[in-house]
């Protein structure tokens, strides 16, 4: 007989963990989640999925970048099978971004604990710090430390809007731990996830099989004009930042039409103009640009044409344009093996499944430089909608992908060396 | 011998009214000016200048919208001659926007007074409450008030970002006065600002005689779209705010370069997006935009215009667009008998002069619903740039103005029934 996990007692701990930042969002009309990384709220979330680790058994320990892990022993002192994702979100989530994957693990462990059984190998549930990257400018906060990519120190340092680090706030939520940030590399590493998109909905699948992750490259931007009476000003003699931006915008739907760079995808997520009022025209914009390419080349002429456009803009409109980086990552593949025992145990389930690209960045993504990786794809409702406080994944969705993350977790637990 | 004021007394008042809610600007490597209207550091501004009423023997009233006037009294109990302006500010601003009409005005009774000689009318020297409109989103508010345009009860609640009050932020810093906000008649009224713009410097006129306002809308508007994962939402998918509110102003420019609106100025000054965040597709977007004209006919149609592409962008990129006007004013003409009369006093001093439309909206089209109104304008440094602490008119530029304003304000208060 297949292994089975409570469908109901996954949904109940998604609910539990979804009330926890909540808040009434107008413009969904439903309730969205709010906890941002590092924040009084994301501290409550972590506080109370540590609880429900530590009542399912679990030993758990936190590193120094905040990165928490609940290991369930196996009958051999091997190297364990990790199971994660993440629970801080960004300030317009709905209850699945992350937390179905870190839950999903726990109602593994906890299906594994009813049924008194222990595996071969340890299995380690793991959530890691600011996947979103919203508040600190950089993603995979956590998963990037934890696999050597970013700098312990350089993570530490990085501020928020306010000023405040990610060192201190750590410190200040309580979850500045000691354990050793290197993370020693386990056998081999699973995560669920809501898909984030329209695709395998539209295409009536239940499981997605994530070939991969495409490459994400974030800039923001500086522009800095000369801030002026609308009125007096004429405007041949103005240098609008915020009319820069605007063609910065633009061009990135030009780059995106033109065909030239594959399946881009590009976003100009936030402008902030300064002083922002009616009657001046703004001297200065802050803007960031999100793209997303799951060709790594058609990535890097997207870029290099955006640069050439920044250079363009800045002369055409008397403006100054700086820029730095900050987020960047080519793509990824996933284990081809790990893909093929996930379509297994669809088929196995009689679940139909396809294989897909993740449009989004994923812990998992940088797992897979210490180890085999993969990702299971559940299917979202309302095209997929995410980032939002409409994201929603049925019941029956969530508990399908658990049940395939499930399977393919306990047949790496049962693999030898 | 004609009548002299002090331009070295006036520079000190100057400089000691922007050494009031100054700050040190990044951008403009200098000091900059910020008094909002009705914050703390306004009413420390407007303390200032009543002090500086009061020691110049000025009787201060100050009615229910917080407008001030300074009375000294004349020969005959005839109405008096106005002079003023406002020393509120924008957030970015200079020592000179406003503050020059209200200082030239303190300037002239104090050369009275120096020279011991009291005039046939009364002189009141005026400042008005809020004429730049940033905060509460209407400007030249207290002399629209006071002259009949707005009633009290709706300038009252008007509302800033915070959700703050005009009554409640009036009282706060104790200017909620109790004099009946109707303003009886002066026989004149004479305001002395900087020109805001390049053209009086271009020329190399001393004067710039103001022959009207252009006229003005405002518009606020709301896009609303749907916020979604930047990373996963196929681009045919988005409803994307912030893409329509960049295309809007992108609009705004090919209506200037059209030249199907006359001298049309537009700018979009305010974009706030809603999450505002690097990987998230905007949902909502507020924005401002503002039109100036000095064509009222030319005005209309391109408000016309504009408001049928709202619909359009809001068809295009699937977001919904309300908007609500803010401000709206027709051109105003000034009186011909007190430009002729700015123009003689310049000439009389051998100043050059020329007439110019005013770009920016001030208390002088507002009183030119009482009384016959005139503005004399002073040519500024930097290509005129205002609202930004670059703002700059020489000292003796200024007291040019203050010296031609005092001759028209003196013949004026010296003329019968």
């Amino acid at each position: 007989m297949a292994f089975a996990i409570d469908g109901r007692r996954l949904w109940e701990s998604l609910e539990a963990l979804g009330r926890i930042g909540r808040y009434r969002d107008d413009e969904a009309e439903v309730w969205g989640v709010c906890r941002l990384a590092l924040t009084a709220a994301d501290g409550e979330g972590r506080r109370h999925v540590v609880e429900q680790m530590k009542a399912a058994g679990l030993a758990v320990t936190i590193d120094r970048i905040g990165n928490v892990f609940g290991r369930r022993e196996g009958r051999e002192p091997l190297a364990p099978v990790m199971v994660g994702s993440h629970v801080d979100s960004v300030p317009t989530a709905g209850r699945f971004d992350g937390c179905l994957g870190v839950l999903g693990g726990l109602e593994i462990v906890r299906s594994l604990a009813d049924d008194q059984r222990v595996t071969r190998r340890p299995i380690v549930v793991a959530f890691f710090t600011d996947e979103e990257g919203c508040r600190f400018g950089t993603d995979m906060l956590g998963s990037a430390v934890a696999t050597g990519r970013i700098p312990l120190d350089r993570a530490y340092g990085l501020k928020d809007r306010d000023g405040l680090t990610v060192r201190d706030e750590l410190s200040r939520i309580g979850f500045l731990g000691e354990a050793d940030v290197a993370l020693a590399p386990p056998h081999a590493y699973v995560e669920c996830h809501i898909e984030q998109g329209p695709t395998l909905r539209a295409a009536g699948k239940d499981i997605g099989v994530v070939s991969g992750v495409q490459a994400i490259s974030w800039h923001e931007l500086t522009l800095t004009g000369r801030s002026a009476h609308a009125g007096t000003t004429p405007m041949e003699l103005r240098a609008d930042a915020g009319m820069a931006a605007a063609r910065l915008n633009l061009y990135l739907r030009a780059m995106i039409l033109s065909g030239r760079y594959g399946a881009l995808r590009a976003t100009m997520g936030a402008i902030v103009p300064r002083p922002g009022l009616v009657n001046i025209v703004p001297g200065k914009v802050i803007a960031t640009i999100d793209l997303r390419n799951p060709d790594d080349g058609a990535m890097r002429r997207a870029e290099q044409d955006l640069i050439g456009f920044y250079d363009r803009v800045a002369q055409d409109e008397h403006v100054k344009i700086t820029w730095r980086q900050t987020a960047r990552t080519d793509s990824v593949a996933f284990s081809p093996k790990l893909q093929e025992r996930i379509a297994a145990a669809a088929e196995a389930r009689g679940l139909s499944c396809s294989p897909i690209v993740s449009g989004a960045g994923h812990d998992a993504q940088e797992m897979a430089r210490l180890c085999p990786a993969g990702m299971v794809f559940v299917p979202g409702e309302n095209d997929g909608i995410s980032h939002n406080p409409r994201e929603y994944s049925t019941p029956e969705q969530c508990a399908r992908g658990v049940s395939v993350l499930a399977d393919v977790l306990l047949s790496l637990a049962e693999e030898e060396g």
